[in-house]
């Protein structure tokens, strides 16, 4: 088909929309290192993974062999609210940049959590559900797995409690309603509901909290109720293997008019997104059936896969969950208050860590200001104001179709673009008014949170 | 076709997108009365008109016999960025009122401004720049139409200038810098840069202004350099003739599937939104090619069309406009501070008033409690938290499932999903806290604002 034809966005129809997760992980040739119990440092059984979280889910967590897993008709459903996503050719960012490169993005920000996290968080609910259970718990930070979460436990009756940020939940109260508009029970975090949150307020009066705090708290939450369990939204091979949705509805739509992607490109942070954009690429390379350049994108504030080590690590700063080796700076590393709060995270999913070290993607890091002038620049003539996560895949994509303007090379570049900025205007007032600045961790800084990582 | 294989969003194909806007004045045996000049009380001329607006735009203000006009070609492809606009069968809602109704809505919040307010800027920022002007002004109040025209400017490298009420620019700085990372300057009005701001700051000091001053401070702003003109969001005839492409989609996506509606419900405040869905249907009407009951639902607390009087008034609180014909409640009526800023004007579309006079629509008013627990309901099943303002046709479309679950009669139920909630969360809060309440002004309230309406 010749590219004239090809519509500025590409809609699957439902009828082609994926019917299973692509399991990355059964075409890998090297695993990712099991999951640790941080006690008695041996591989988390299926029995212990099941106190923490649903059966099903613990069973995907630990499922290496499996290439596809069929989603459940209510799953599927529920996607067809909000998919398949559209596949969109940036035809006026190629004009705007008058670059010979095909730029497409897989944009994942049309539902109301404005994200791709809807993606696993219907499926961690739904298989709560399906277990008899009446909740879950979790933690969120910015907010948009948390928003996620209220919204698939609004659409399968299911209780939620969200622990938040204290700092979050003070300083972002919009995200809190939309979360408690879908019936959700948030709760600042350090709270006094828990035996952790009351220590640490104890410890600590009037701290603003952290991740990892919110982290021990929803587990802690989650053990104290028989009817509940802990779910987490990025990071897990689980969250990865829901996430594949993204890659398989964005080769269907690139195989759909016959388009070869030469480069693509993803935000990493826990490696959600990443690894669920790539997983059908990267096992079209494993299996030798083609190639690509994968590239991960991470903030230089908090340069897990750039600056980090492969080490087992833990995964929480609270250190009550399993060790995962992964590219880590540290659990106890503090990433700078940067604006692209899905990107602070100190280690990397293990899948993706895994195909990293083994040389089937490169990464780069990048500079929040350098991020926001791409995301203003793509904003005013694509339309969509992004996310700041989203938006460093778009300052990689930019500088990649820059390159095929020097060179006259027509490269096809396909980059994620996994949400929407509107709950994150305080850091676009920050950009416009020239307030925003940079920041680089020292080698020390970084050196000094590695040596604190376990001996495994 | 079976009814078996609706999709959840049909979605149209770009090339089955209307290539032209219909003008349903074309088709009204009664046309709407002529905007006349405040001065003269004439009918205002084309040059007349061309000195507040684009001479284009005042073209398609005073045509009121061609049915189709043709969308330019650069309209059409910024169209092609979001739309086409998916029309969603609301399975899940029917699936949670157990209600033998078919319900569909058009969804217009699928790009950053939130609502269908781009369809309109496009156009008119379009039509500007063919005209070689430098740029627009205009005002808003809570801010999608600031933040669709700022859109619409960037991606035709137009200045764009906004006025914007000043309790909305401190209370709502979020959707503030979505305009501004757009490239518009935004102003709180009154502000001391035009004579009319100057002059009510001396005499209102501290005021937080008013939508009827920031219009006119944008028209004296435009009247000041011949390089600018002034335009509106809504109640114009070009807006509902650039709105039509909603019915027109929401027609051709009908008809793909042979579904026949048999009540089309729209929100209704300048009656952009209402105008351009209803009129291809309307249209059908006229020609006594098909019937439709059409409800347009306003808020209790500014009921123009239920309440006012079909007389001509001011079209802004500050006289400066022409007067137009139409259901109002008095230019000087202040609708109480309900959370659905878009419906709160005093009058109507002179189409829309004309429509209903003729009896080829009905309206109905709601109380903005039952609209947030319409709104709460239809997020949690169908996962699109709706603005304030397209909630009042959710609240309809939901009332007359449940009357058709009570008669048992299968009809098929088309509303205007308007926009996205994600700016309005200080109302969702209030609302979640149970602290939102209802305003219904009296009669003698009504009465004393008509009764300053102009001798015509």
């Amino acid at each position: 088909m010749s590219t004239q034809n090809i519509p500025y966005k590409i809609y699957l129809e439902e009828s082609e929309m994926p019917k299973a997760w692509y399991n990355v992980r059964a075409d890998m040739i090297n695993k990712p290192a099991p999951l640790l119990n941080p006690a008695t440092k041996q591989p988390m059984t299926l029995d212990e993974l099941s106190t923490v979280f649903c059966r099903e889910l613990a069973k995907q967590e630990l499922d290496d062999t499996t290439a596809y897993i069929p989603i459940p008709q209510e799953i599927l459903d529920f996607y067809k609210m909000y998919r398949p996503a559209p596949l969109v050719r940036a035809y006026c960012l190629e004009k705007k940049l008058n670059t010979p490169a095909k730029i497409y993005y897989k944009f994942e920000g049309n539902n109301t959590s404005g994200s791709h996290k809807l993606n696993s968080a219907i499926a961690q609910a739904y298989y709560a559900k399906q277990q008899g259970l009446k909740g879950v718990t979790t933690e969120t930070g910015a907010g948009q797995w948390g928003t996620a979460l209220s919204m698939a436990c609004a659409y399968l009756d299911l209780d939620c409690k969200v622990f938040m940020v204290k700092c979050s939940y003070e300083q972002k109260p919009f995200r809190r309603e939309v979360m408690r508009t879908y019936g959700a029970s948030v709760t600042p975090s350090p709270s006094m509901e828990t035996e952790v949150g009351r220590k640490i307020n104890a410890e600590f009066p009037g701290t603003s909290g952290s991740l990892g705090c919110a982290i021990s708290e929803a587990v802690e939450a989650a053990s104290q109720d028989p009817g509940y369990r802990y779910v987490l939204g990025s990071v897990l091979n689980q969250v990865l293997l829901h996430q594949s949705i993204i890659g398989l509805e964005t080769k269907a739509a690139l195989d759909k008019y016959n388009i070869k992607a030469d480069i693509i490109i993803g935000c990493a942070g826990g490696g959600s997104n990443l690894g669920g954009l790539i997983s059908p690429f990267v096992g079209e390379k494993l299996r030798g059936e083609a190639d690509y350049r994968i590239i991960a994108v991470e903030p230089a504030s908090c340069p897990s896969l750039t600056r980090g080590s492969y080490v087992y690590d833990f995964c929480d700063t609270g250190k009550v969950c399993p060790l995962q080796k992964m590219y880590t700076l540290g659990s106890s590393f503090i990433p700078s208050s940067s604006h692209a709060g899905g990107l602070r995270y100190h280690g990397m999913s293990g899948v993706v860590s895994q195909l990293y070290h083994d040389g089937l993607m490169e990464a780069v890091s990048v500079e929040q200001t350098s991020v926001f002038a791409a995301a203003q620049e793509f904003a005013k003539v694509e339309g969509i104001l992004p996310a700041p996560e989203s938006s460093h895949a778009i300052r990689v994509a930019i500088d990649e179709a820059m390159k095929c303007k020097e060179t006259g090379e027509e490269k096809t570049i396909v980059f994620g673009l996994t949400g929407t900025g509107y709950f994150d205007m305080v850091a676009y007032q920050r950009f416009n008014d020239g307030q925003m600045g940079d920041y680089i961790p020292s080698d020390e800084e970084i050196a000094a949170s590695l040596a604190k990582t376990p001996q495994v």
